[in-house]
């Protein structure tokens, strides 16, 4: 059975049932209690070594002819985009079409895969890491960052950036507080959503691209399905932005603002929303302190927590607290110790939707006396990972406050309607 | 300054501005430093005591007769309602009618404040607490399942609940895990919303009255705006609703569920979700398991918050992991250790909307190897305040995995649509 080598075709007996498929490669893998084949629907599954009675390799195996490597021409009339590979449910795709034994993901293999993408621009591809999302790390914000800021140097016209979906989010927030571009650098992902059968890896991808080498912005954003059908992707701002569905291809929404705009057909229609204009200075600025820790309040929640965060020399906390910015009283005395310790405790709110206001109740104006810094409108995870960044670049509590409070990277929208009124 | 009662009308001059409103008592203050006044327009504000410069009584004050108390007369051909209060921004509203310096709360009282109530039901009114919903405590949701099982007992129609909008959620879910009830027990509150100058207090009191009298179900449930003018409320299935805004009326909405349906002008329009119909036997059961955590995966969290959750003895951790249930792989030793030394560990989304679902990765996949429990389409809080009751019942993991996987409050919907197709 250990000799058959992954990418081969196989027959699986189990005490149960049979199965045919690809034998995986599993390089990320925290057990070894299972092995991994991808089925003909281009499903991964695992099946469970002690339960596995016979394996066989089956000889005709897989056509090789099914994958031919195109050869990639460039075209100095077109413009040139570098799509730098982090891995994800987006690079399994594409695992599958070549067989999935590898990820070299080079230009030509990208294209052989996706061959609209050679009518859009010269493709430069690349892969950084091959992680799925929910592994990575602030540091591997940091990495991507820097990759991405040497392929603008190189003078491309923009970035599209594969990664999983689970923390896609959290990744553009970090870039947009981090990289200033002078082109687009587009995330995009695949869902390969449960209510359909195929993947919309392909038409991501597409949009993306077209984004990335046509859009008229230089922001960092989020291109994914706008609905689920394969009719358009929307352009979502970096920090603005987060995955609300754990399967539909329309997944990630803009919160609290608007698309930038949508993809559709080789055209974008940008919305009344203001973007940064292609062009300016690129700035790298990578400085991140890890030791910051999103709390979501809830009933029940006692003060020993943050005690526990203390003693474990947290520098921030961002609390993902109730309705305009609110936590039991219960926790009063622990929040004054931790900031009295020097954690910065800033709030946003779980109903996610909507701006935290903490002079309209009491509960609210004695944590702004406490030292909380109200987040405004911002998304947990984003002034989180804004918290993170911040905390890089100052320890001084009054200017955490200042830098909290101003619009980096499109983060925070001024108060439209005054309440109290 | 300290011999002016609360309820008076008086003056403030600061340092830099005058202030005229209604001295407000503080019985939940958690500090000294500020004292409270209602202004004209019915909001509060806090004002510093070191700036006040000056406060004096205006004489003439509240006009007594801006609020005189109905006599209420019970006529037996109608339905017969129990408006039990908690507190909230609803009881402020009631608050400023009244004067604002007490919470008798009783039925008179209630009618006079909106008279319509009366033209619905016979109302009987008692108030069981008055706290902020940030403040309230598993504890008191046991409080509110043993009033609100009293007031059935009495042979009543239905029950109302005012209460906070913060938590109200997790109150609904809790009360619906805790009471069987033979009549429909309504929650609601005020979102006195930043859009509005009026309050939405009235509108959702009258329509939540009416479907307590009249609804056709036995559920708990949550009414309250379904948009943001005074058109018409929603009435949310307790165990699958969510404050989804900080500030709009209609802030909580149906999550991965249908409403029960609408109701507008003393009319109920009901959505095709099935609901159990009046009747039945009351059950009230209100074991609780408190030591349970709400975990909020983010990139960088580090398996040392675990490891303080198993040495702070918590019984139970709801996860909200990422997309279909997952975590880094980092944390994988300390979830094994967690659940080693005897804790439950369950597994929700941070997407909110959608279904968990763990066979699909590999990281799923190692998760349930462990013993995580994938908690389907509940949401967070739900899957929270479920682990609070099933431990309760048993400590039994087999019996803890059995019961988290049971739909005993139309908290999971069985899986629709199979994964992988």
């Amino acid at each position: 059975m250990e000799t058959i080598k992954p990418g081969s075709k196989v027959e699986i007996e189990t005490t149960d049932k049979k199965f045919t498929g690809i034998l995986m490669e599993r390089p990320q893998l925290a057990d070894d209690k299972h092995i991994v084949i991808k089925l003909g629907s281009g499903y991964n599954i695992g099946i469970k070594k002690e339960k596995i009675k016979n394996m066989k390799e089956i000889k005709e195996g897989r056509k090789k002819e099914e994958f031919k490597l195109k050869e990639h021409k460039i075209d100095p009339e077109k413009p040139t985009i570098s799509i730098l590979a982090t891995g994800g449910t987006i690079a399994s795709r594409l695992d599958y079409l070549t067989g999935g034994v590898h990820s070299a993901f080079t230009a030509e293999e990208l294209i052989s895969a996706v061959p609209e993408l050679e009518e859009i621009a010269n493709i430069r591809g690349r892969q950084i890491f091959n992680k799925f999302s929910e592994n990575i790390q602030p540091r591997d914000w940091i990495k991507i960052a820097e990759e991405t800021a040497k392929e603008i140097r190189k003078g491309i016209d923009g970035v599209v950036i594969t990664h999983g979906t689970d923390t896609m989010h959290y990744t553009s927030a970090a870039l947009a507080f981090m990289l200033k571009t002078p082109v687009p650098v587009v995330l995009t992902g695949a869902q390969r959503s449960s209510d359909r059968g195929s993947s919309d890896a392909a038409m991501n991808l597409i949009n993306s691209a077209f984004t990335a080498a046509n859009g008229n912005f230089s922001e960092i954003c989020i291109v994914m399905h706008g609905e689920m059908s394969d009719s358009y992707s929307l352009i979502h701002p970096a920090t603005r932005v987060r995955k609300l569905h754990s399967s539909r291809r329309d997944a990630f929404q803009t919160v609290n603002s608007k698309p930038i705009g949508k993809v559709e057909n080789k055209k974008i229609e940008y919305t009344e929303r203001e973007t940064k204009p292609r062009g300016g200075e690129l700035k790298l600025d990578t400085k991140l302190e890890e030791k910051v820790f999103l709390l979501k309040y809830h009933p029940g929640l006692i003060p020993g927590i943050i005690e526990k965060l203390i003693d474990m020399e947290y520098r921030g906390i961002v609390i993902e607290g109730t309705g305009l910015g609110h936590t039991s009283e219960i926790l009063f005395d622990s929040i004054k110790e931790a900031i009295d310790s020097g954690i910065t405790i800033a709030m946003t709110s779980q109903t996610l939707y909507g701006r935290v206001n903490m002079n309209v109740y009491s509960t609210g104006r004695v944590l702004l006396d406490l030292g909380v810094i109200p987040c405004e409108d911002m998304l947990p995870e984003t002034a989180f990972v804004k918290l993170m960044f911040v905390l890089g670049h100052t320890k001084d509590p009054e200017k955490v406050e200042e830098m909290m409070l101003t619009n980096y990277a499109g983060e925070i929208t001024e108060r439209s309607i005054p309440w109290p009124p």
